[in-house]
């Protein structure tokens, strides 16, 4: 083949189990794809039903519901083929019941189907639960020349970028090995920081060692905790960039995929805007997509005028629009004057609604209701937690009286170390920073004020308090956070036990203060809001820890 | 073969990644059932670390603990030999790192190691996350005779017990080819309703049919949500049962098993108590080791003299001993005299402590706070709930002040249709009752009070009501519990949609209603505490949905 093929890459955002919606805005992208130019068409992984489905994959009615918009979207493509992703039935027994499969559609018609090979179990993925993988790879043939369709995990298995391989196959040796001229990826990839960068070195060394040209097409929008970034990309037979996606923004991109290697240098660049760029944008998509996906239009978040609200206030405000964004003060008695100014000016700052409802009478309330009972006692955190709840129950009463989403503001180090209040500052339906170490809650808070200011500077500048006692702060019972945040690297993401973060240089008894607070308040976390996932191991569904255990490193 | 063998069954309850104890625990069984003249003694699986240790399987600390747990247990092991589950690492790659493995001991020393072959990856299981599958399976020759030693879903593959089989490979058939000629198997089995009746079955049915002698050791204990039951058991070739251990209880069998089918007829019934009893034992099984191997020594509850709360303090207090359980009454403007009198009657009856804490105050001070914001609105769900979590605030300040577990009290029906207050009445480390439907409640009070009166009759007889507002009932929004139930059975444990239902005879307003309440009540789920898991698909990490999706099985 010395022919180029005009690939049209649909990177659109799909909703989980809106299979009207998603079936509109695949015909819509398909028709400016066609209009664009393009002779070969890819839509995402299971574009159709959206990704991740989860258990609805068991319901069968799911499933049909699925199979008929496949049908449905079949009869509107015309002579120019479409690529879908969608979950097909496996009817072979024994084998799981279902397969995360592609049909090539054309003339009204299913004319082609593969399913995927390599099925991602681990992190947040659970896809042998579900699917039973392809039983042979082989090109599709399309106009005389051979397309290897792939799906996503399938065109990860290179060494380099994956030492500790699962996998025995390797889709895209078989393609190649079939006499494939082109590999094309759909792909359901969801963002983690850095991994614009990991996803686009691996395919580009898969088509400069395969001297291959090469076409992917990711989803973008967020599910839940996951949010998918597109950066679709099409590759040139020596790697290089001949078109790319925007990141965390939908687009329909046409790129000529020319069999040879580009004699000129590769116009496309292949930086990326910067680190606290990228999160940001994944952050504000996340909010956004759970909102409304959803089916919420507003949003109500505790103000303390501290750094972590402040910088939830601000990608609100961002994801949805000044207008449908409240910020609520609620000082009690050990609330400072100062912090109160903050929120204020915050709110200000970015035009938020902003409300003050001081929590001090039902404190002294509560205080009252328990006193007889708690009569001889000292003051522990039992006193402390009633104000965060009393916080709670404001919010929620907001919350339930206006319809607005509620957004809890914890970061990741916070909820690390169990520094939180169960059903006080966890309150929330989403948990957009609780991602985010301490550390880089300071660089996004840097950056929002780049060459201006939004986050009041004493904001960022005080040492961090959560204002329940007298002169209280963060740092009376944790090491400073660059210690801490660096500990959390090492224990949570990395899975390093206590002997090795030791003797990588950190201090035994810190080390194992940090981790007996992590591995204590599990139970907390097993209860809080689903967080917004921006790190390559995020509390939630990729890190599942029993709560009635007790290892321990030193037995 | 003509000689029988004398099979010892260490039926014992471990704790996830308590190496030290669980470690002690082997030995003393070991040499009890030595003692009692066993010649071949089964461990549970995974044993040693004990089952799930899910994502403690990533870190590198535990797997080498582990393995020492292993290679010290050796050591004290001698003529009598004891096969035992840990975690054995995989050095092989492409492949997963570890392997769900048992080991025989002897001497000494580790003589013999096999792996599991067939790894659940549905519902609460995950071992496709973790584990790689045995390469070969082969009996272990003992004297002369060939044992067929299997893991768990090993010997799961029966086709009529199994008819959406996912596995392949049949081990117990693979072993008998070989030669062997007794199956052993040694498990981590949870429970749920009727388990135990299909687990007998269907191990009788293997014996019976391959004409074989069987010896089931099961664990016990309860880890989070799952738990496990024991009933291990020895059955002879026939599929007669030769000896049979408790339920819910540790114990140390030992059983002959005889190659020959036994002449007498089975002096062993294979009958079990009632399901009531069975669900009890259960329940107060999970409530004691949740709240033991957390570390906590008692735990409080709320009261509000309706059945489910007074359910769970009798579970407690069996569980526990009444000293341990702490009952607290928060009235409030709709709180009924008689639901305080109920609350205080059963209180006497089980011998727990009893306070009022009435949140009329507390409540007072919030709707003072939020008068002018909610000025001009109508009452709705938001001050219903605000006294919901002002209880929620009173029993976790009592927690937080004397280190009390609280348990929550919702049942399956409401926390399926979200009758329940997320950050209120949801409010707790354990939801012991959040699996059992309140149908079922009725049936366990009636059990609890067989010949005697416990919980008071008023409790049980009168309309379930939140009393949130005055002369609110369940079933002003709720259809009949019996019908709820039968739907809430076909939704999501059965997985039908909403057009299954419909044409199995319920009416399609109903069912769309209550499958619109499931959906929505997501959110609140995956906020919920921890529930003991009593069915075949109970909410939590056996079930999971996405929050943001729109499915409808009508579109």
């Amino acid at each position: 083949m010395l022919v180029s093929l005009k690939i049209g890459l649909l990177q659109l955002n799909s909703t989980i189990g809106d299979f009207t919606a998603n079936r509109r805005k695949l015909q819509e992208g398909y028709h400016q794809a066609v209009a664009q130019g393009a002779e070969f068409i890819l839509a995402p992984e299971l574009f159709l039903c959206g990704y991740p489905p989860r258990d609805l994959l068991l319901r069968s009615d799911f499933i049909d519901t699925n199979l008929a918009a496949l049908a449905e979207t079949a009869k509107i493509i015309g002579t120019i083929p479409l690529c879908v992703g969608y979950v097909d039935r496996n009817p072979e027994r024994p084998g799981r019941a279902l397969k995360n499969s592609a049909a090539v559609l054309q003339n009204g018609e299913i004319i082609w189907r593969m399913h995927k090979t390599l099925l991602p179990t681990y992190d947040v993925f659970d896809e042998d639960r579900y699917f039973e993988p392809a039983k042979k790879i082989e090109p599709f043939l399309f106009n005389g020349r051979k397309l290897g369709i792939t799906i996503c995990e399938d065109i990860w298995n290179d060494e380099d970028f994956w030492p500790e391989r699962r996998y025995r196959q390797d889709p895209v040796r078989e393609l190649i090995l079939q006499g494939a001229e082109i590999i094309l990826n759909i792909s359901a990839s969801p963002w983690c920081d850095g991994k614009e960068s990991t996803r686009l070195a691996m395919l580009q060394r898969v088509a400069r060692d395969e001297k291959i040209p090469l076409a992917q097409v990711n989803a973008i929008g967020a599910n839940d905790e996951l949010i998918f970034d597109g950066h679709s990309v099409a590759l040139d037979a020596g790697g290089e960039i001949i078109a790319r996606g925007k990141g965390f923004a939908e687009e329909i991109l046409v790129a000529d995929l020319s069999p040879e290697v580009s004699t000129h240098k590769s116009v496309v660049s292949s930086g990326f805007p910067s680190r606290e760029s990228q999160i940001f944008s994944a952050l504000s998509l996340g909010i956004h997509d759970y909102v409304r996906k959803c089916g919420f239009k507003s949003v109500i978040l505790g103000l303390s005028g501290g750094i972590d609200s402040a910088l939830v206030a601000v990608l609100a405000a961002d994801a949805l629009g000044a207008e449908k964004v409240m910020g609520v003060a609620m000082p009690a008695r050990y609330s400072s004057a100062g912090s109160l100014q903050d929120a204020e000016a915050l709110a200000k700052n970015i035009g938020i609604r902003y409300e003050v409802l001081p929590i001090e009478p039902p404190f002294l309330a509560v205080e009252k209701q328990l006193a007889k009972i708690f009569a001889g006692s000292k003051p522990n955190e039992a006193e402390e937690n009633v104000q965060s709840r009393l916080r709670g129950v404001t919010l929620m009463a907001l919350s339930n009286k206006f319809g607005a989403l509620v957004l809890t503001t914890g970061n990741k180090s916070e909820m690390a170390v169990g520094y939180c209040t169960l059903y006080g500052d966890m309150d929330g339906a989403l948990a957009p920073i609780a991602d985010v170490l301490k550390t880089d809650v300071y660089r996004l808070a840097r950056w929002v004020n780049r060459g201006r200011t939004i986050i009041p500077e004493n904001s960022i500048a005080k040492p961090p308090s959560a204002e329940l006692r007298p002169d209280q702060t963060d740092q009376d019972s944790l090491p400073p956070y660059e210690i801490l945040d660096a500990i959390l690297e090492a224990y949570v993401v990395k899975n390093m036990g206590q002997d090795e973060i030791i003797r990588n240089g950190f201090p035994a008894a810190i080390v194992n203060d940090v981790v007996n607070k992590i591995n204590f308040s599990e139970y907390k976390r097993r209860q809080a809001a689903p967080a917004l996932k921006i790190s390559p191991r995020a509390f939630g569904m990729g890190r599942r820890i029993p709560i009635a255990q007790r290892f321990r490193s030193q037995q």
